[in-house]
């Protein structure tokens, strides 16, 4: 009935440990934690006996619940509830007969898979931090070694201006940063789900009894057994808490996606100027001995073309008709699983591959001598714009620019020989065309950022 | 050279008044301000005479761009700010020759196009917050009005346990609460944009001369005159705040469009709890005199079909490669646009719509009859447990529903006899079989809404 | 290292057994085949002996690789390839030293899992074409049986003019013969890969040795030997074939969408027209007997709403960089192996529902007359046009289905009324009124359909 | 009322002529051009007498319907037929005031709305046809030229083998091909739309009279007057026609997708192997005067970005219910057309782009001895396998490349004396390492690519 994962299609998670986060025994033990929770929490409220919570909890063991028959229930009923009660109910009356009784009491399928997905979501969000929080690490490293290191900037694909290594580890970083703190938000926001048949709690009261109070209490004491907010108003038909822990998801292989597009450019054969730390078997081909692809970053980049897609299921399921849906809601579980895989998985590499870069100075200063001066020509117009206007400087270096990339001549000679023409007198040329002293602020930028890590990690 | 767009084919936001807020007149708008803004605040920090910016501001007026020579431009620099600054530069030499020169000094095509759309953000999501508030103003009344009215709760279709018609409505306030948080967080997130040609800022600090202050403070002070977050480190690759509007307006829509997808159930022909006030024209059919469609909802529901696939393209261009990238960067505009139209006419629609919704109590109480008792079974099951244990308590009611749908007899009675042959006396069923004694917490759940708008309007 | 996968989260195909098509050990078996094909039709070219294809064959057992060993290959080297290469050769080993050599000569990775995905695609296009077919003829016997049978329809969610069940039924058959045209041709269009490691097939012709003839004819032969098409020139970079998959896929699922769509609709309680054959512990809650939820429709519905979005990966997995690129290729495997299991469990869920759908003529008979005549409303202004103009006959069907609305009468009535103030006289309004006599040529459409339906069954 | 869009955010099409094929204007004559065929289809069959077609046709200009007005209805109706059709019966009324009944007669808002949109999809397709094999025939000539101009072929961003640029070229042709294949089928299966108000051409037939044979033929006339294939079954609910579209257009932006994404990557500085044609402002920078940035690859890589996301819109559209949906069809108009304008742009700047195309044979030449002879490792692997085995071949050579890689030297050299040290003397190392002798079968590939355009060309 089952099929074996071994991740062969997955490279964006596969080997990284994770699958098992949110595996179907991961769902049924999530499953079971919630089932017993609600009884714990209703024996609390003496809507229960404590010993049948006690029986629920001591049945609540791997192996008590057959997983191909809750699998073949989903299909006859649309999700693994119900079975899965069935099956459970069975394990707790061996423990003790009469606590059959009160298992799942008031309790709604919605109610048990909500909040068994929410735990999945909650252990995989803690485990995407902490390896966000490698990566920042890593990168904070080298943005501070690497902040005044000259390289050329790029834009539309061509050398722009002078940035520094730093600051584009800077970047990378900001962005980490920026998953982080939706991460902890999105966490900090799992909500218990506790509505019954259709949120009204009603079949909860029914058991509870008047007054309402002990049914209002319910949600909260569920949640505090689990770790997960207390919140009363059932979010059956109200999706929003998933809704952010995609979007959170999204931002983050969006975030580890730029760092792995930028790697990929940077590691190419004719720019050479990071590569991934030679590792015995990796990077390696089939066929072509001396090849030793970017892995890490390939495996990040995959995993960044997949999410959003995926987690459109997930933003597409807010509109669900009725009470509970027929199709939106059971839409859901697949593509937020895979999403949150797909998510730690590239956590995971991304940490790596932070590890592993290597980075060489030599081949960006390189680099940076690639266009014969080029790259600084937005300085010299500064500089020319109060002697020629700015129309004029701009035409002016143009040109020399072009005869520069003609005549394969340094930019020195052709601006040279066109100011004299122009008549113009006055640049330092030298001191104006070297590259390395035109990175504008790139030093108190990476210093910003490297405040702002700082500070993102003290304890909250 | 323009198309003339009416909104022919856009019955999400035709004829809202919303597409002016982000047309192109609008963006040039928007580009205007922000050569202003930099040109004030670089006179402000001694880079440029006072005079100039002053003579930036006087030709900062429509008219003073040629919007056709514009667009030629993007299609041969790949995006319109080239020649707008051409064009801007020309009319400001008409004002005060001296003061060309200091035009869009320092700046690059990223930081004046990407503020001008964070403006234009700004305004349709403060336009948004506004209808949702006119929404949930709305919803309040209708949740309070009709917090104890009972009706049939439905889950797959089905009927499946009464809810009330208020606790209906708090679904949909509750999602418009949550929008109404992400729609004000994004908006005070809204960041402008000054890097420079690679995001060293290296012109504006060149001009800007040493020490790095000036240039530092540089952000803040163009993001002050235009109510925007001072940021200093340039967002060029770092999408996040793009995305983070992008996530609000998604959300925004996946609410109303749950609102929509329920009203629309809840008006079909066999339903006929809710409907659209009748107005002269509307909901018309060309062919069928009888016809008066649901349209509002149907407009809020295109709506919601299109902003997440749109708001996709948003979401994948986190991933870009260089310093400022060559097409996902322009990929954004115009599905940013899109997503801001159809949110903001959304909105404009549900305020329509919920103003227009006329309840009928009377077939919510016929309709709860439907199933002349089934709705209640789980009620039943309840008591029966403690007498019969669950599952025979669920056989015998699995059977006895199943009587009364064969039959077209009442529960009741079908109960009756099943409890006398299963030997059972006790419960009072006339009173466990009354549906309208079966809403749970329907009523504290409303309250709970209510209080947290009550909050959530109060001023921040 | 691997994980269960029971489908407890997939509702769209669990214990469908479609899942065991695509799943990792198919994906290995369909490894084998291709490198059994290959060494064969290397061997017939005589580049390899004889001998060696038959050790390979022999060799290409369950059990030759482990799966896991493959899987952490994935993560080091980015694709299952290279270790399973390992994996393999050793394995041939042991059955023949010599032949180990022989191996994947000249092959690359991406021809090897290229051609494996292709053959797991054949599995589940000939898998969902035949469960087509069966819904198909399911949906043919309906639209025959029910031709004539007239039922309202609905657009808006509104009762608009009557139609017959035949032609809805006739809709759906459409829908899904839509779909069986684009799986065959998907089907028939799938290519073998052999381009080698830059999609030259330098490696292939330095084994083969010059002319370059038994190159030009090896992806030929490998295609004959696994049912393929034997396209010469190298699909690395030109996704085309995966994109017609992945359409197919789509259209088929849009096609049962509808279908499913459908009927929830007509299944709503307060409809009731169609329903799912009883059968035990099918369409049950846990929470509430009375309970019988459309659980095929809503299976199918999940599935059409995953399908569009993570298709969408593939489709944006034709813009890849380069020979072969670096994440957009690896990007394709996973999210195609979800639409191949999803489109397969919803053709499955699809061939279920077909027959179990139960049709009541008689609450269609109900639902017709529930707005006592309005529902030809359209056809009455056809014959009155000629009496009043079309304007005047609209207001006064508007004015007279208005009055029926409000005050519960027939339109017969109130029409009457109308016209003698109006000063008309002539239509024979009870039947002008019989909705049954107004269903167009839905008869004819329904033949037409059958017809389509007869003609692609026929032997091709 | 009407917004003005010059094209400033849209870089996918600006200024390509392309956006007045699918405007508000174009989307209105199209209307009226059904309204024409339609009366003039029912004049032939005798249903309207003929004087009333030909003022029907007479009344058609351009300005006899105000669009503000019509706008203005799409928000109350829902589509812009009902008001559009009050608005051409009063133009009609002015030329005869006969004919005004005979306006629309039997017809409903979706026949005109889809008819007049496939009118424009149908305009667009022919024009990207058109650009599509304006680009092959530029492809076709460079894949000639430089048929076997070696370069280096690149996977995962490193140096593999070599190919040649007239092979890259072809892959991009190919693709071309693909793209016209299906552009043109999807033209060719264009349907007129008759349906009437629920699809089965009820009024239609009621104007008609018995016996059915006018009606079953009226959907023919329609389509012979319009160029569309003349389909009798009503699509209302079966969208595959527009999914067909939707298709043909994303595939034809992954096509031209993949062929801006390798001239982006063959463009860049460190690369240099292609370039853009020099044309006075385009490619310009705002600041940097050196800048000739690859503008057009860059606006057809946009397009390629925004298709596939906002065509699923139109795939997911597949999915309505009833006989007319409430909000999915009207969710496909606005996206189509913007899918329709993306392509077209996409294929205008495309064939601007290959015509522009300048390329470096002498860079390529340069980049391939990039690598010190390292890129043709496999093929000496393929040489010392006979006289080492694979396995001591392959660890062989990455030692070999390795210590060329981190000495400069070049493979000769390590090569020749790992093979001494090995004991192995034989292959002649200056042949085996020459790249330009490894090529494998790239001409033959461009043949068979130059061949499948000539018959594509072919009168069809």
């Amino acid at each position: 009935m089952s099929v074996e994962d071994y991740g062969l299609l997955a490279p964006a998670w596969v080997a990284t440990g994770v699958a098992e986060l949110v595996d179907d025994a991961a769902l049924v033990r999530a499953m079971l934690d919630v089932e017993v929770a609600l009884a714990e929490a209703q024996a609390e409220l003496g809507v229960i006996p404590g010993s049948a919570a006690a029986a629920i909890r001591a049945a609540a063991v791997p192996g008590s619940v057959d997983v191909a028959v809750v699998a073949a229930g989903v299909r006859e009923t649309g999700n693994p509830v119900v079975a899965f009660v069935g099956e459970f109910t069975r394990a707790v009356g061996v423990v003790d007969p009469a606590a059959a009784e009160y298992v799942h009491r008031g309790g709604t399928s919605q109610d048990i898979l909500d909040t068994a997905l929410v735990l999945l979501c909650r252990g995989v969000l803690e485990r995407v931090e902490r390896d966000l929080l490698v990566c920042a690490e890593g990168l904070a490293g080298h943005a501070g070694r690497y902040r005044d290191t000259p390289m050329a900037g790029r834009t539309l694909t061509q050398h722009a201006v002078p940035v520094t290594f730093g600051l584009k580890v800077a970047t990378w970083l900001q962005l980490v940063l920026d998953a982080v703190e939706r991460v902890r938000r999105a966490r900090a926001g799992l909500p218990v789900s506790v509505g019954g048949a259709a949120g009204t709690l009603a079949a909860y009261r029914e058991y509870a009894g008047d007054p309402v109070d002990a049914t209002v209490r319910l949600p909260g004491l569920v949640a505090a057994r689990l770790g997960l907010v207390g919140r009363v108003f059932p979010w059956h038909g109200v999706r929003t808490p998933v809704v952010d822990v995609a979007a959170a998801l999204l931002v983050t292989t969006g975030a580890l996606g730029k760092l792995a597009a930028d790697v990929l450019v940077l590691s190419r054969t004719e720019i050479g100027e990071v590569s991934q730390q030679r590792v015995p078997g990796r990077g390696v081909s089939s066929a072509m001995p001396q090849k030793h692809n970017p892995v890490l970053a390939t495996l990040v980049a995959t995993a960044a073309r997949q999410v959003p897609p995926v987690a459109l299921v997930v933003f597409q399921s807010m509109v669900v008709e009725d009470e509970r849906s027929s199709g939106g809601w059971h839409a859901e579980w697949q593509p937020l699983r895979e999403c949150l895989r797909i998510t730690a998985g590239a956590a995971a590499n991304a940490a790596r591959l932070v590890g592993a870069l290597r980075v060489s100075a030599e081949t960006m200063a390189a680099n940076l001598r690639l266009t014969r001066g080029a790259i600084v020509s937005e300085r010299v117009m500064v500089a020319l714009t109060p002697l020629l206007g700015r129309g004029q400087a701009k035409r002016l270096l143009a040109e020399a620019t072009a005869d520069t990339e003609r005549t394969g001549t340094d930019l020195a000679h052709t601006l040279a020989t066109a100011l004299k023409e122009a008549g113009v007198s006055g640049p330092d040329l030298s001191d104006l065309l070297d590259p390395t002293g035109y990175t504008g602020i790139s030093g108190p930028l990476v210093d910003t950022t490297l405040a702002r890590f700082t500070h993102l990690k003290e304890p909250q």
